[in-house]
């Protein structure tokens, strides 16, 4: 092999997040290449879910949604995340599933877009955005669902009657990156709003959301950013709509004047209006341990890292027998994917099964695809070495052969 | 006095909840009034919500999803549920926020009810309920909200244009109770479909929604259930609209096969459709810590002392000196409230910030009431008796009138 244990070792001596990996729980005798499915779990989000329940909860009861702010964890929390995704203070929250906060910012872009009735986007798009955009074809006369890659291309698909364009950013099969900048641009263009998901690329990719004059955005903090399975969404929406964008879902927590218990519905003059029903209170204590950890690197050099794990993972591949039949799914070029690498294997289930066997996680999806993802805060070289090894055996004994192929579950 | 503390220690020895008030924490020197805005920690969910975090989570990552029956958390918790308000299985989940969750049954009854366009609720409904009805009126056209008591009369509201009828079975600031039973048959007699809110119902109160012929029901689980800030709401659909009712907020895990990532949207074939994103699994933690000790009482011996309970703490304030000036805001007949007692009075603010101050936590709705909760599982006769002897103090010192009266904040 060109790319050896020693290159490994080499690179994890030079890795300027090293110390990270110190901050996470991670289970003896497990490489996870799963935390773009879900994230590890940071050491002191124990702590601070423990606090939360018995001090907060359990000593402060009802006093602590003012003595602790609970009330503004939404909104507090919901900033600290635009820090990681370029957005300035006020944009963004953190409540409800990304799911949720999608269908009330696609809601909202329709009743902003009065004229236009088509939704645009991928058919490769994650699953949930498109039934969530279906759903509302349902439900709202004249509104229609057109796919890019199913009905036609961007440019034939994307015009006068665009209400709105619905992308993830980064492809959760293949891991492939969109141009936020210029496909945000085209759309704008066009007179459509941007509605971007970004649930594989907080925490995975740098973000630029108001540079790049982003209208809305959606996201998930369980995966890259380690809060914890089902943690909530977060939700951006740029502060030049803020005025006249209105949510569906009119709840008190986006009320002007939630403990006012006015009869009359009157939404939050800022992006609390995006708030619905009481918040997860407890769940947001998980993602303020990790959060605390993602201040302290930088995005740039989490993607640094994040290209060197991928690429340092390919090479290997690459130096694997022709014969066992891996293809690259995922861009070659680092700079234009995410932070995993997908190969294509026709019989991948059973050999992703094998893996999981040895202790290597990753996860499959239908029909060929084996997704590795990279999160360079719990990841050293040493452990895609080791990962690459293990695939190694796994082929050249065929004993993948072996795994069972019953269709399992896994999260995104 | 006649209702003496040697009253109250008899109550005491005699209650066979007694010893559920073990299995909570309870801070000391605080009364806990509170607990239909926010119960009280149980003592398990500590370690239950450790569990999930740190072995769940933490060692088992991905692949808890299957290995601990993440997947089935919302049905499986949700049945649980069920049983404390009368639904067999396979009608109630957890998941999402009570207003999201009211959001899309008054969706779905809105489209099985193509010919009827009037959504009919009280003024004196919890706040947040309007509000999701009011954002429904201003987006979808023709949708017009009726209010009892601000429009006009049950009888007058209640035609052959209402698709349903949304109300809360116990007032959040009276505690007066509806009739489930009568107010459902009577709807349904118009045409239109009931939809219940159970929030000051559920671990309140006997509720007995197959029993009842409810059409769909909502309410949250951290009052009176015990399962912590902002802990997930229910959502309960009767099983023969089932087929009929559809989600407005379709999601993944409301696919009828989420991890075969097809591109296009085919709901569950039962209750699993009006689930949306991801489950919030960390909060469900709490949530069966509490069930475990909720599925060891009856609703019918917690109703009988909180009645018991609440008709104590009327005692006591019948014998105050009449000159203090409080009158009764709930219902006399225990049968006729839930499992509060609301006091008005117009300094009722100040008055509740100095009885705070004094360790008794109930919490204050404008303009005057003076809210108190009864919870069985965690409160004793000797904490009413000495609530109502601080307020005693209280008053008769005239140290109320020091207490500020800033708006403070509270959930319901």
């Amino acid at each position: 092999m060109n790319s050896s244990l020693q290159t490994a070792k080499d690179l994890d001596a030079a890795d300027p997040l090293a110390w990270t990996r110190g901050e996470f729980i991670l289970p003896d005798g497990i490489i996870y290449l799963d935390g773009n499915s879900l994230g590890a779990l940071p050491k002191k989000a124990v702590t601070r879910i423990e606090q939360i329940v018995r001090e907060e909860w359990g000593q402060g009861l009802v006093s602590s949604w003012g003595t602790a702010n609970w009330l503004s964890k939404p909104t507090e929390v919901g900033d600290r995340v635009g820090k990681l995704i370029g957005a300035a203070t006020g944009q963004t929250i953190v409540a409800d599933s990304i799911s949720v906060n999608l269908f009330k910012l696609v809601c909202a872009a329709l009743e902003m877009q009065a004229g236009r009735r088509t939704l645009v986007s991928e058919a490769s798009n994650f699953p949930s955005d498109l039934y969530v955009l279906q759903g509302l074809e349902r439900l709202w006369p004249g509104v229609s669902v057109k796919l890019i890659g199913r009905d036609g291309t961007f440019d034939e698909l994307v015009d006068g009657d665009t209400a709105a364009v619905i992308l993830t950013e980064v492809d959760f099969r293949t891991g492939a990156q969109h141009d936020m900048r210029t496909v945000t641009e085209k759309v704008q263009q066009a007179g459509a709003l941007m509605v971007w998901d970004l649930a594989h690329s907080a925490g995975a990719v740098p973000v630029d959301l108001d540079g790049c004059n982003a209208d809305m955005a959606v996201g998930c903090t369980y995966k890259y950013l380690n809060a914890g399975p089902g943690a909530p969404g977060f939700l951006y929406l740029a502060k030049r709509h803020q005025h006249e964008a209105r949510t569906p879902i009119a709840g008190w927590f986006g009320h002007k004047d939630p403990f006012a218990f006015d009869v009359d519905y009157a939404p939050a003059p800022d992006i609390r209006q995006f708030l619905a029903g009481t918040p997860p209170i407890v769940s947001y204590g998980a993602l303020e341990a990790s959060l605390d950890i993602w201040e302290q690197v930088s995005m740039e050099a989490v993607r640094r890292k994040s290209i060197a794990l991928a690429d340092f993972f390919l090479d290997l591949i690459d130096q694997l027998d022709a014969s066992y039949g891996f293809t690259v799914a995922s861009p070659r070029d680092g700079n234009a994917r995410g932070s995993q690498i997908s190969l294509k294997h026709p019989n991948g289930l059973a050999i992703m099964r094998s893996l999981t066997g040895k202790g290597v996680i990753g996860d499959f999806r239908a029909p060929d695809i084996l997704r590795f993802g990279f999160t360079p805060l719990t990841l050293s070289f040493e452990n895609v070495w080791h990962a690459v090894g293990i695939l190694d055996d796994i082929m050249k004994s065929g004993e993948w052969s072996n795994a069972s192929t019953e269709r399992g579950t896994g999260a995104t």
